[in-house]
């Protein structure tokens, strides 16, 4: 089916609803007695029961359960830079899929600021009412000052642009790496997109700021950013891609995407699409790894680079083989968070995340890196993943 | 049954529920088509379509129909200063009811915040996502300054314990003097708190604020704090309460409580319990009104204010006749204010409520001056009259 026609029949459905998604009573009123004891005067009691021990929010109220998506609508899907109230639709559509996956409940949070400093401080105020914030489309570099700021809360905050991508692109490309019949750690991998998820990705497959005992880094990552490699000759390099540099483009490549292919095993796309052509997949390492995310239009189409000999090709895409969707990683790591009332979300329940999604695949072909975003499965098992690091993580801390 | 007994059960349902409130999507996701069109990629048109014209947010998205339920969480019920985390329970059952009683899906917004500033800016912030603010126990007199300067957002901004009570207060004194055949204009009425809920029911008596064309003043109010009446001689006032002066005690009555009640018709009590006895009754006018709202022990228990000659009482208990309830008043005022897309919720559109809440009772008796708080008649009459008046009021500010 083409995009426009979604496009018509998503508008005429979102007109229908009138929102996508509601809030509803876990119990009715039916009596005075009901009313009693969910309101006045009954509702005193678990109230006063978490004024002296503020832990039993957890357990008392919607706090052990609920999640805030929080926005400022600067960078929506491909859409760009459209505000906070336009950005509303898909933090629905995210809260829809929360419920619908993890059993969660989250709220759209569309902030009226771009501000870094009021967006923290924002988010920290409204933090009580939620036991997670999944942070949303909101732009580079802003998103990690907000994200890496926001740690210290108390309950876990999750930029979901920069670790959803890397993780669920991770966990692809453990299975992908099975089938070429290569070891991880021998992977040259050039990345196309030096924002969110473009910078999560390199960090992710570096081991930077991941816990080496947990982590295997690839070989070599060159990342691009609009005009070509980040190197050590760039003076237009803002603060986080100078940062790429200690752990990025060893060999120093200079020169454009194309230039970086050359004998590089892996692409990854988080940019624009129809980037790539044919000769670009033959410069790689013979049946090279393609993940060419930009959505809607990728960076080349699978049917092409296929025949150009590429091994195995995913995309963003849902009407492709091996879609490299959030949702794969999402509801499971906040299911697995919220239960285990883990703090934050680490490095370490990131990679367990990755493993025990890429591990629902147990034999891995061309065509199955992933599990389809509709298979119920996966959740559980990123849950349970996510679940038990933190609950060793933080018990470790504990002692 | 005892308040205590309430408490053990609320406790045992809190802890059995986890959150009184849950996120439903609207839609069920069985296919990728289906994820497709609520998600990426068809969202992107609902998005565009939003960016192009901010209204249409109303009808393509949660913002036609929800609320916030935002709290600082310091004056929560009588638990006074508890904090946001444990106010949570009580925004809970008002975000219930909110669904319950009117269809409107509320989130509760508790924060980690008391400062005016912050909230002020919090708020605005957030408001994006939301049809409606309802304030809630946020303690006196920040709550004045807080939902003034949020009149501006472009969505009603209402602190509930102000003009809700004020208006359910309102509603049940028109109904009370037709009982005790008195006209409105005569009433000498003293309030004893000054708290948001006494002077809000000051201003609204007084019809300070409020259009003249559609409000009757009764004819002398004195409010009275924990140093008595408030007059022209004390030194001890703050702003709000120099301001009352304007429009209450016109014969500059010092002393008591007890002093003040010489000759008034209506008492009205809003702070706590337990202060008013049989001689204070009969110091009054023959047959007075005896609002005694204190919660959980009122100012003076029914059947004593009826034995030494009161007229009619009504309380803040649902145990006793003539409960004097919010709940009769913010589902139907919300409702109403977000069907006309009524950019705030103005004097006229209280007063209507207030009357139309008065009207559900045909044929008032000293017994039934108000509505049972279960009848499920007065949400769409208060809706329909709140929204006739904003939409009256709004047409006449565009032409």
């Amino acid at each position: 089916m083409r995009q426009t026609d979604y496009g018509k029949r998503s508008l005429e459905l979102h007109q229908h609803l009138k929102g996508k998604i509601e809030v509803r009573p876990k119990l009715a009123i039916h009596s005075k007695d009901d009313l009693a004891l969910a309101y006045t005067p009954g509702v005193a009691a678990p109230c006063e029961a978490i004024a002296e021990d503020p832990s039993r929010a957890r357990t008392l109220t919607i706090r052990g359960n609920s999640v805030a998506i929080v926005t400022d609508g600067s960078a929506v899907l491909g859409l760009g830079n459209i505000g906070p109230l336009a950005a509303l639709p898909v933090m629905e559509g995210k809260a829809l899929l929360f419920k619908e996956y993890a059993d969660i409940d989250a709220w759209p949070i569309c902030l009226a600021t771009q501000d870094t400093e009021a967006i923290i401080e924002t988010v920290t105020h409204l933090a009580p009412s939620f036991g997670g914030i999944n942070l949303e489309d909101i732009s580079a570099p802003r998103c990690f000052e907000i994200e890496a700021r926001l740690q210290e809360l108390g309950i876990p905050v999750f930029h979901d642009d920069q670790h959803g991508t890397a993780i669920v692109t991770l966990a692809g490309l453990i299975n992908a790496t099975k089938i070429t019949h290569r070891r991880f750690s021998d992977l040259k991998v050039v990345i196309n997109g030096a924002g969110a998820a473009g910078i999560a990705i390199a960090r992710m497959l570096a081991c930077q700021g991941f816990p080496e005992d947990a982590c295997t880094p690839v070989q070599e990552i060159i990342v691009c950013d609009t005009k070509g490699t980040i190197h050590r000759g760039r003076r237009d390099l803002t603060p986080i891609k100078k940062f790429l540099l200690a752990f990025t483009n060893p060999r120093d490549i200079r020169g454009s995407v194309h230039d970086a292919l050359q004998g590089a095993d892996v692409f990854i796309g988080v940019s624009v699409g129809h980037i790539l052509t044919e000769e670009d997949i033959r410069r790689m390492a013979p049946r090279p790894i393609i993940f060419a995310l930009a959505n809607p239009v990728p960076e080349i189409l699978p049917e092409i680079a296929l025949k150009a000999g590429a091994a195995v090709v995913g995309t963003g895409r849902s009407d492709f083989p091996n879609q490299v969707n959030n949702v794969l990683a999402f509801p499971g790591i906040f299911r697995g968070a919220l239960d285990a009332g883990a703090p934050r979300i680490t490095g370490r329940m990131m990679l367990a995340a990755a493993h025990a999604l890429a591990a629902v695949i147990t034999n891995p072909s061309p065509e199955r890196i992933l599990p389809d975003p509709l298979n119920r499965e996966v959740v559980p098992r990123v849950a349970a993943a996510t679940r038990e690091a933190a609950e060793k993580e933080f018990l470790v801390q504990k002692l």
